[in-house]
């Protein structure tokens, strides 16, 4: 099988995928679900045809080990995750699994082993759209917080009777916990999510580090009343506020080269037609690959979330999260990568990636690199997410040459 | 027993419906619940204890008979609603029932018949939250269309099915409907749920019409992305459309004298805090005493939709429900009730409201009026809703003196 050949087998992967589904007609894979456990089902099988041993470990994260060519070889990680957001597309996540998972059967076709082994983990939760991010790799790297059992998702199931539902068990997560000293680092390959790889006509970049991410809990408090009867100048409406807000976060990131803002979620109380909101609560989430820059307009926007409070007798409330700096990947797997791409005829492009990734908690146990994919119009979180053909095989090929100059070849 | 007795057991009955509800801690009563089934029985009790002959018709509406000093003779409707919107305050609705209840217990007490019967409603549903407004009212007037049946809730429970959990029939509705020929009238106490009779400092005031009404559902499609990799500058971000609109909503309110315009609910899809938001979509609710004045508003804030939407390339839908004219009250009945205010010494106030009631459908049927009660701040669909004591003595004495005027005395 030619190299375009694994590329289409990946392609058709992923259309088998995104079948895996909690909603017809649209993607919609969140941790835990029937959806995902069918994903790893078909999953698991197309590794074990690949002769990789394949286990699903106490969070539900699919663990497929190649051996090495020697007995007590350490490993190299390579992976993605299949969880998906709400109304998905088909490539993030899943490219990453499948590409590595062509990179091994590639190897296996050719009768090779490696000096070290190779485990592919399909994680289980990357978007967190249940419960929080990271969940799969976070269980990897043994920083799972036992708080987060009793966490409740929209229709009030625990993460602890989500991991049982899904055939885990949450007594046993720290099972899952890998040893870094045991890892030679992890690489993932993953769609860009952005338009860059795309405006420089390049198949595939490499990631230097995961831009700064700040995510905030935002709340206005005003008074309800009656939509018939309260004046319009004796109001104080929650959700004008909020709607001042919205337009302050989408100035401030206009007027910041790299920065982005973005408030994807907001819920007015009472929530009836007739009644003048009196609470409404708002996401926030800024990215820039800057730490400071990124610390700096989250300042702002709080200052001016005050602001508009203030100047509408209502109240603000502010909780941001454990803000998540820029992470670096490893330097040498990055510079690897990059002889990889050039080796095989391509400019060598670096770039940040605005999007987090599994890499963010890995980093902690283990060196970690990625390889993005261009992906048309930077589309990405949206059914219209599309990759090219040509360009997965460039990827396999690349990862392929990774593990070969890994190996020492 | 005297009338401050009767006032301070109102808001003693008060208190105890706002223990009917469907949350702990917060007052909610929607149509077809087992929080409003405990109300309806304990007004029915007090109904009965009233000596009154009390029945629930086919949608569960209490209706009450006070009977006439001679039979064959016509009735006045007296009432209001005991359904309540989500964290309701504790008078929108109960009140008119009770101030009606002790203005009968009052005859009967004097064993004092009229030469008319009064047949006290204890509507089901007023406000609408579950399905649409006036259920109770509509069944009554035979306005009720039978393609609501098919009508679901939040929760996926039809209409017909809330109506049998709720010991109603909905083959059974047409029984419900009452002949306007055996009624002299509709009558509705009601708090103020606005700021003018306080604010003049008076107890109550005659209403003259219900003011006109627009409901519309908007939404904003533009294009859901990547929180962290879609530049700031090439969004097309739906819930920023939505943030200027409900803005413009906003300033076009405050520029017309009158106009009160409210963007109530508001979800954006896909709804996570990684995730431009593609689609928005929110309601509005215009009112003003005026129809043309009212249109024109609708009509501006579509083109201002339509507008917003252009500049930054998203698409703009715009459903209207059937709007609501201005309905006026029956001149003679606001006449009576004016008459009635003076004749126990207070100042005649007038006025429009800007809250829909059960007179908007029964208008239909018979001639209606409705005497507003001063409530707190204008404060209203809020737990903070707050009424005298002593000024639901007066409603109780003025819907007295009305009795008797109507009965010629």
């Amino acid at each position: 099988m030619n190299l375009q050949a694994y590329a289409d087998q990946v392609m058709r992967r992923c259309d088998a995928l995104a079948a895996c589904t909690e909603e017809p007609g649209r993607i919609t894979r969140r941790y835990g679900t029937p959806a995902l456990a069918q994903a790893n089902a078909l999953v698991a099988g197309w590794m074990r045809a690949a002769g990789m041993a394949v286990r699903q470990d106490a969070i539900g994260n699919l663990i497929a080990r190649y051996e090495a060519g020697q007995p007590g070889a350490r490993a190299l990680l390579l992976g993605s995750h299949l969880d998906s957001v709400i109304d998905a597309g088909r490539y993030d996540g899943p490219l990453g699994v499948l590409v590595a998972l062509a990179a091994v059967e590639r190897l296996a076709a050719a009768g090779r082993r490696l000096p070290f082994a190779i485990d592919l983990a399909a994680f289980a939760d990357e978007e967190g759209v249940r419960y929080v991010p990271y969940l799969g790799s976070r269980a990897l790297a043994g920083a799972l917080d036992q708080a987060l059992l009793d966490r409740r998702d929209g229709d009030g199931v625990s993460l602890a009777d989500a991991i049982r539902a899904f055939g885990g068990d949450p007594a046993r997560l720290a099972e899952s916990r890998r040893r870094g000293d045991d890892l030679l680092g992890y690489c993932e390959v993953h769609i860009e999510q952005g338009p860059v790889l795309e405006s420089l006509g390049l198949p595939v970049g490499v990631v230097t580090a995961i831009a700064a991410q700040s995510r905030v809990a935002v709340r206005f408090t005003g008074v309800a009343g009656h939509a018939g009867t309260v004046p319009a100048d004796l109001r104080r409406d929650a959700l004008c506020a909020a709607a001042e807000f919205v337009l302050a976060v989408e100035s401030r990131a206009r007027a910041t080269p790299g920065l982005v803002a973005t408030v994807g979620q907001i819920s007015a109380q009472p929530g009836a037609s007739n009644v003048i909101p009196g609470l409404v609560a708002l996401s926030l989430d800024v990215r820039h690959q800057d730490d400071a820059a990124c610390a700096e307009a989250v300042a702002d926007l709080r200052a001016r979330a005050e602001q508009i409070a203030a100047a509408r007798g209502v109240q603000a409330g502010w909780q941001a999260a454990q803000p998540g700096g820029a992470t670096a990947c490893a330097p040498e797997l990055v510079a690897r990568l990059g002889q990889a791409i050039e080796a095989l005829g391509y400019p060598l492009r670096q770039l940040t990636s605005g999007a987090g990734h599994d890499g963010v908690v890995l980093s902690a146990l283990t060196p970690f690199a990625m390889l993005f994919v261009r992906c048309r119009g930077g589309v990405s979180h949206n059914p219209a997410e599309s990759v090219e053909p040509a360009d997965v095989a460039v990827a396999i090929d690349v990862l392929g040459r990774f593990l070969d100059l890994t190996a020492g070849e």
